[in-house]
Parts: structure tokens; sequence; C-alpha cells
């Protein structure tokens, strides 16, 4: 994993983010930089709709599909999670079998005890209620109420994993919305926030011109926003 | 397109329509009437739950996948969007890719003010919570943070498309509501909507019956609905 | 179908289990019993968040595709469908086309009326607004608005069906909630009660002691669940 | 059934087809007279490269998956298969689950005796070594060694089935050949046939003035056959 | 894994198999003994459909999907393939992703240099013209030009896993040929080679039967096979 | 359109890669430069395994997909077939409908005249058995009869496209045989080229010592290529 930036600057930057930015305007800035692949697949959905927004840095899971139970079946998924920090995102790489839910109540527990913004479960989750219930966020690929147990396991934490259809590397920044989830690579973090905020502006001005009459050809030609 | 029937005529219908249909029930008069391909298929769901009522006539845009960018890449769908009028339905043809989103929130806030009553998206749909917000009722296929920029453009519009599996023709009766989108076929309009509203006073009467103790055969056998 | 366990016991078992228990313990429980199949595919979701609870034993009823239409087509179907009665769960084999919803509003009505406790529909369901309303908890496949008339038929009921990738045989108990459903064979259906109780409490603890401050593998070590 | 046309008229009939059209031609035909879904799906393909074409009369099966053994499993096909004739060719509705192979072995023996033509199974098969020796000729949808016995059943033949995803009559013209398998419904089989061959011709002139040099443009303008 | 058995009496019993016996009269015989589960996935063909038969006993290999490059990344699979012996089958787990083939030339070159018998590879191959001139078998999910290195990796051998969609435990025997794959279970073994035969028997006479001019009524009433 | 390299040199090129490379070399090296998603899907399979080798330039057709006949449906199609010339690859964007064929014997007929050395068609063709007959090597996604008329459209030539999941461009070389189809950016072409020709060489020595008897892991230590 690469050096972690001071905490109290992605605290800061978070915090930012949450109040100036959402995740298609993001997904814009990316796309103009070349970077079109950065949008997780549209069947990462949130569990609670009223509480979806997530901005954090990656700690990635790499899991395996297994069909039999070894010993010690949980042993680097409970040194991982017990690892989790300040203004962690949990990522887990895809499931493909869909078989099983590797996050529930008691991860989420452990998780925002350890003070981690939220997951993205590229597999099954289960205790939906109950992770609602406290607030943590998490996107799910599916709800299915099987325990991870001779179905899948850890291999490996903090390496780039796929999730979503996006490569996540460990100590990326995650933006999620109820519009979906985007990984934003360190080499243009900051560029992107930038030129993100300036592209907000622009929306907000085309839709002021648009509620003031003007047709979307005028508008579109004024400030160059779709 | 088809001549497009008097407004004032239109707008009484939908009104009817509203208060006195939904949508299963023309499905089985189309049925009944040997159009048994008109509903649309399940993976297109309301965007607001409480607010998935929709009547109105398909315009419909007719989308390529792309994967460059062409000067101008907006041109026809900017032009069909500002010929949207009082009860159009917008109907977006299926992106078979699924990457990108060609609905957002300018989409909607001009197509509201020109007097349009709802979309079809056969694709991914963004900028969810300032649509639901703005009460313009909209059917996706997936919730994306992408812009259509480099992956799909507009090609033609008010020309047949597919969308949801069925092919809709410009002009045509768009009906949605929370069980899902019909298409009701011009040369059958009218007879549709009264069979269904003989349709709906067998189903009251059967309802009834059922509560005050018949048997489903016994129903069955009296007004021949399930 | 087997011989059905007397009523007022049955009665008394679900009300203990909707008060005890949850979807995701019972599925711990069954796999540790090598019982690895029996929650049902995450495609099955509840119509209403809120009453998603569902306890009872399975009447299953098996469809089969249809390109045309029989006469007395719904003659299996009415007669499965007036035989409900209290504690039962209606159970619809797998739809593999997907094309039409078996059930809507008039079933739900007198599956209700008959004493049933809910459905769950490996197909296409309709009239949602009023099932959702009348409280009849419902799993479903998808939602569209088209009748089986002429696209599937009942041809057996109460025999062992596939539903959710799940063998149901008739009358086995079938516990739902909104982690999903789950099929208890009846050979262990009171084991898995007992046992099911006492995963439950080791959860408790568990919960408890991450949330004053032991780490997950602490709190594994002690209790052994996760 | 429809009333089968005299055997003698179809024998000629089928031996013209062979020696003058081939499946691509006909399709193009069925396109232009409205009749565009009777293509079957390219899932389906010849067991044997070299003995792949096929004309007769559809005799169906109607298949529905199962998941337990009933008494007498196998007794509706044991019927279907001996009533089998000169110039019939099988038809098997579409498997969904594809987990079996109702073809074999001995069913091709007997069929071949009873001097069908050849059989068109939308699921698997299995016993093809021996099939493609006995030079009878099959298209399927899979091999897989698996009997149908408790994974399906015929519960109807001689009625209208879904089949590579076209709905088959009993009774209507079947021609398969390397390119795939139409079905010809019964109003338009002498008109199809007619400007099938007038079509062949045209192709054939397009073909040559290729060859002698010609442009696409030149002889599509031509002919107007591409 | 477990002990294996004497070499020559495997080599004794695998001769006989490929003699005597085929895969179907193998699975419906595991059918009746209640393993109904034990022929692999349709999407695994033979890369030779001349040189499909394949006795041995399963060397499985476990793949995890991987997205970037570690160091010594073929390190398992380097030991795993160097310990190949007589008799072997090497059989891959799912490559669920379905996007590099980790068997080729080389690797074929090495097992059948150590005298393995054959591969089953559930995912992609390449190399295919050589390894098909070497006439070493070999049943695939796919054929891609793409090496395993980052994308995925062998993390253990000798272990259960999931191939074709059958969970294949070291040293099981497996039997192939052009119907497909079947795996046989230890504590059935020699249970099913001896009802394999019978049945076998039973197949050749109705076969006769048949050919004489029964019905394939009479033939199935008489024997009981189809 | 990029600026073509001069064909005699091009023919030289391609004359040399024949006799010298094989796909899945190139594949390895590319990956090692980084170029990582440069081999197409395997659902692309060549029509003829005896006719499979193919070396030449990208001429792309870009289709979208419809559901009317336009007037003069053909138009771009026609001019963009009439004007390929030596050592053109036709490559055909993805139909992602997969209802069509767009490429059959006369298209084949006038390719081959022009001097084009092939076609990559990720859709569906026809007339098969004629297009073997004049040995014009055309890899396919699959096999059905009908005619693009109505259901597809050439809406771009000599744009960038994607076919079996890669991004083809204008120009770029296509070097295709059983092991598939992979496409060598331009900027790369000759690095890949003369890379590739040294790890032949490494493959033919690590060959030859494991047919000696050395192990695999000897013979990877000694040549790192496997």
């Amino acid at each position: 994993m690469e050096s972690k930036p001071k905490l109290s600057m992605d605290k800061e930057k978070f915090e930012w983010m949450k109040a100036q930015l959402y995740v298609p305007i993001v997904c814009d800035v990316l796309d103009s930089l070349g970077y079109r692949n950065q949008a997780m697949h549209q069947r990462l959905r949130p569990l609670d709709a009223d509480n979806s927004i997530m901005v954090g840095r990656a700690r990635t899971l790499h899991w395996m599909e297994m069909d039999y139970i070894e010993d010690d079946p949980y042993n680097l998924e409970i040194e991982a999670v017990d690892s989790l920090g300040p203004g962690d995102v949990v990522v887990h790489s895809t499931d493909f079998a869909g078989t099983n839910a590797p996050w529930g109540e008691l991860m989420s527990t452990i998780a925002k005890r350890n003070g981690a913004v939220g997951c993205i479960c590229d597999s099954m989750v289960r205790d939906c209620r109950k992770i609602i219930d406290m607030k943590f966020p998490v996107f799910y690929g599916g709800i299915r109420p099987l325990d991870s147990l001779g179905r899948g396991r850890v291999m490996a934490y903090d390496v780039p994993v796929r999730c979503g259809d996006v490569i996540v590397r460990p100590g990326e920044l995650i933006f999620a919305d109820f519009d979906g989830v985007v990984v934003v690579p360190r080499e243009v973090e900051d560029q992107v926030l930038e030129m993100a905020k300036e592209k907000v502006e622009k929306e907000n001005q085309s839709r002021a011109d648009l509620l003031n009459g003007d047709s979307l050809r005028a508008v579109y030609n004024r400030y160059g926003v779709l």
C-alpha cells in the first residue's frame, strides 16, 4: 500500500467533496482526462438510499471462490477488518460466483467502530436491516443470507482488486452517492477535484438559463456542458 | 411521424386513463386482441416509486453505441429534446452496451419545462436525486454516472425504436405505472381503452365477491377474469 | 404431500421464529449440518421492504412455459389457490422464460382470505400497489404487467418444485425476511431451530464485545461466530 | 394437428427444395412477406456438419422442467416417438434449464426406422458419435450426457412449441442446412417456395457479374439482392 | 489427497472402461444411485473431436482471478504440473472471468511426457493446433490467446475444485468422451462400473429389437432403458 | 483513416508474420508492453478451422441495430465493400442484438476479388458453405440465416469500432489464427513483431528441453517463458 496522506488533510478534503461535488461531475472530468473506466457497474447499489454518500480511501480485500472449508478460514479477513482506520472504505473484489455474503452486521459494527466510512461489496450482503439501522453506508451486488465459509476466502488485502468492473488500487479515493461509485486515481486526484468544482458551476448556470426559457441548444452553446 | 391528434383531446384522454385504468388491465386487453408483445421488459423500473404513472405519446430517440468522439456529438439529441412538447413521453432506444447514462438532470429540466410528461430510458440514468426532486417520472434500466460522450450517440429521432424489447413507433400511446410500461398501437387505441374500462369493472366485482367468501373457482366462472 | 403437523403447534412455532430468529442465522445452522443449498437466489426480493417477514409451510405450484391457449387454462391454478389454508406459503416454480406474472391482486386477495401468510413467486408479479396495500408479503423475481394466459400454466401442485434455485418440497418450512428466503427440510427442522436460537445469543455477545472495544480477532476466538 | 398433405406430394416438394433452395434465401423471402421471426437462434447447430440438410414437417414435443421422478415418466414421449412417420422432423420445445439430453441413440434409431428425416432439439443431446454414424440429421443446443429422467418430461405433443426462439406449429415445413433452421408457415408455404426459386436465380446472376468485375453497387442496382 | 490406488490396477481398469463403457451410461448409473450432479456443463468441449476419450484420476488446480502481477507468479502452477504422473487428468477450477488461457503447448508437452492422460480446463486454452498435433486430449471452455500472467494464479493444488459446475475431489475418477465429462466419486466407483456394464448390454438388446421392428414402447417395457 | 503504409512493405511483413509468428506469442508481447486488451473475445471463431490464418490491416464498418427499413439501406455498406483493396481485413463492429448476418457469400466474393484477406464479423454470418468453398477466411460470432435489412445498418466506415471487445482503429494490424484474433496498435507494431520473433525462439528451446527430460521449473528458470 502506498504511503497514506495525512489524515487531517484527507478529512478536510472529504468534507469539502461531500459539500461541493457529486459523482457524475467527477466522472465527466475523469472522462475528459482520458480515464474512462472509473465508474463501477450499475449492479452496485446503495443498501440505504438515504445514506449512500461515501468519501474515503480504498482498503481492498481480494477474495477467491472456494468449495471446501480450510483451517482458520477467516484469518486474513479478520486481520484486514481489524486493521481498518478513519476514512477507510472497504472494497471487496468481485465474487464471480455470487453465492455468498462476505459482509454483514458484525463486520459493519467493527468497521464503523474503527472509523471506516463505508463498504463496497461486489458480492452479496446480509443482516441488511441492522446495517441500515447503524447508518453504515454499503454498496452491494445482491442480498443473500449465506456466509462465506466454504464459499469464498480472503487471499490478500491492500492489493489491486477488481470491483464493479473497475480496478481499485489501495489508497485510491472512492466517491459514492446515489448515482454510483467512482474511483479517482492518485495521479490526477487534485486536478480532478479542481476541475469538478468548475464544472458544477457551469451546470448551475445551465440549469438557471434553461429554467429562464433558453433552449438546450442555446445553453449548450453557451456553457458546453450537458 | 404520423399527424398528431389534437392536444385537447389527448389531454382529456390521458386524464381519464390516469383516473380509470391501470397498466395490467390494458395488457390483458391487448393480449385478447392478439397484441402480446406490448409490455416492456421488467428491467425498466420507475426511478421514483411514488411518481411512476405516465400517460402520453412516444417521442423516440434512436441511439448507436460508439467508441470515439465525433464533432458536435450531441447534435440530434439536443434537437430532439428541444422539440419536445406537451404530452410527450421521451423513449430512448435500447443501449445494448449499457455503459452510459443518456438521461440526467438537465435533460429532465428542459423536458419538463417543455411539457413532456416522462421518459423511458432503456439504458442508464444519472443525477437521480435531482430528477426525483423535480418530480419528473422516469423509467430506467440502470443507474450509472457516465455521460454518453464517446459511448453512444443519437442517430435519428421520431423513428421506430426498440425499447424494453417492444417496438415503439413515434406517436404511440405510452402508459406506465408501478407495474411497468405498455405501448398501445394506434390502430386499436380507442378499442383498447373501452375494453379496459369494462374489464376494470369485472375485476372490482370479482374482488368484492372474493372478500364476501366466494371461491376463486366460483368468481372466475362468474366473471371470467383472473 | 406429507401429513401436515397440527396447526396449533405450527402457529406457535411460527410466532416464536418471528420473534427470536432471523434468516441468516438459520442459513448458517443449515450450512453446519451440510444443507448448503437452502437459501434462494438473490433475484427474489420482497415486494414491500417493510413487510418481508414470512414463516409458514410450502404449498407448491409447478408451472410450464406455454405458447398457446388451452381450454380451461387456469384449472389447476384455481384449484390450488382455493385449497390454501392457514399458515400456507404459496411457492411458484421458476418461470425460466420470465415473461408473465402468475401472481397479482385477485390471487393475493383469496390467498390472504384463506389464511395463507405469503407468496414466493420466482417469476413476475403485477398489481403490486394493491398487494402492498393489503399487506400480503410477496417475494418476486420481477415486475411485469402480463397475464399467464398463453404464456404459462400450472401442471401440478403440492409436488417438489425448483424456486430461486432451491428444491422446495410441499410442507417444508419457509422462512423469509429482508435478507432473503430459506427453506428448512423436515428432517432437521426442530434441530435447526434450536441451534439457531443458540447462535443468536452468541452473535448478541459478539456485538456487545465489539462495541466494548474488543478486536474482531478476539471476539471471533471467544465465540467462534462471524 | 392440421390435416397432413399427401405424402407423395410432400416427398416431391422436399426433394425439389433440397436440390434448388437454401435456407438464407427462404429467410429473405419470409422477411419480404413480413414473417421476420422464422429463423431459429444460432445456438442450434448441426451435430454433423456434413449431414445438416433437413426438409420435412414438424412433429412437436412440449417439455416441462422437473425436479422429481413421476410414475411412467416417459409415457407421452414414447407415444410421440412411436407415432413418427415418413417426412417428419422431431421438434423439441426449448429446455430453459439446459440440463438434460432428451435425444440420443435409441430415439434416433426408432425415428429413423419410422421414416423421420431429422430432429431439432433445443436442449442437450447425447450418444452423439452413434447418431452421426447412423447419418440421422440433428440440430442441438448443447452436448451433455444426462438423461431427462427427473429433469424434464413431455407434457404434450403435436401442439405449438417454442424452439430456438421460433414458435413452431405441428405440420409446418422445417428447412435446415449448415446456415441454420427456418420454419415456413402453412399459409405462405407455396408462395415462399416460388419466390425463393426466383431469388436464387438473381443471386446466381449477381455472383457471376461480380466475378466478371462489376462493383457491388452496380450489381445491387441491377438485381436488387445482397 | 487420498492415498492413490496401485497404478497397475488403475491402468487395467481404465483400459477396460475405454473398451466397454461410454459416458452417458455412467451418468445414468450415477443418477440411479442419487449422484445427479456429476456431469460437467456443456460448455466444456473436446479440442479434438477425434481424440476426446479420457480415463484417469483428477489432479486439481485451484485458480484465483487476479488483476496485478505478483513475484514468482507461476510458482504453484509449475510445482503442480511437474508433479503429474501416469494416469493423471489435470482439472483446472472454473475461471469465472474467462479471460485467460492457463493451458497451452508447453503445459501439454510436460503433462504428456509425465504420463498424464488429459486435461479439463474450465477456462480458455491456446496453442490449440500444437496440442491437437501431439494428441493430448483436452476439454476446454473457450479458445483465447491470452496468458494467465496478471489475470489468474494457482493458489492451491490437489484440493477440491469446481470445474464445469461439478465439485471434483483429488483422485476421483474422470471419464470423458465426445458426449462430455463425468466425475465418479470414490465411494461408488466400483459399483458404478459394474452397473454400467449391465446397462450397456440392455441398450445393445434394445437397439437390436428396435431395428427388428419393435416399437419403442415394447422395447422400453422389455428392458426398461431409454 | 491514417495514411496507409506502402503495400509492398506490408505484403512482405504479412508473409513474414505468417511464416514466423503465431497469435499467442504476439499477445504475450503486447501484454509485456502494457497492451492487455488486444485479443478478441473467444466467441469469435474461424468459420473454417483449416483456413483461419489472416494478416492484414483493419477496414472497419460501424453498425447500428435497427427495427425498420430505411430508403437505400445498404448505401454505406456497399460503398465500404466496394472500396476494399489488397491486404484489407474487414472488421464489423459488434452487433449487440445478435440477430442478423451482415456477411455472406456475395460480400465474400467481392471482398476476395478486391484483394481483401479476411473478415472478422462480431455478429452472425450466412452462406457459410460457399464462403468455406471459396477459401475466404472469416471469424464469426454465430451462424444465422437472416439478412441485415431492417435489423442493422452501416452508419460509418473506417472509424474506430468495438469488435470482440477490442477497440479496432482503421489501419491497425490484424493477426488471426486458430487461437483467435489479436489487434496490434500502430505505435508498437514494429517493436511487437521483433520481440515476438525472439519469444518464439525461447519457446522452441523450452519445448526441446522439456522433451529432453527437464522439469518445467528448470526450463522456466532457464528461459522465463511459459
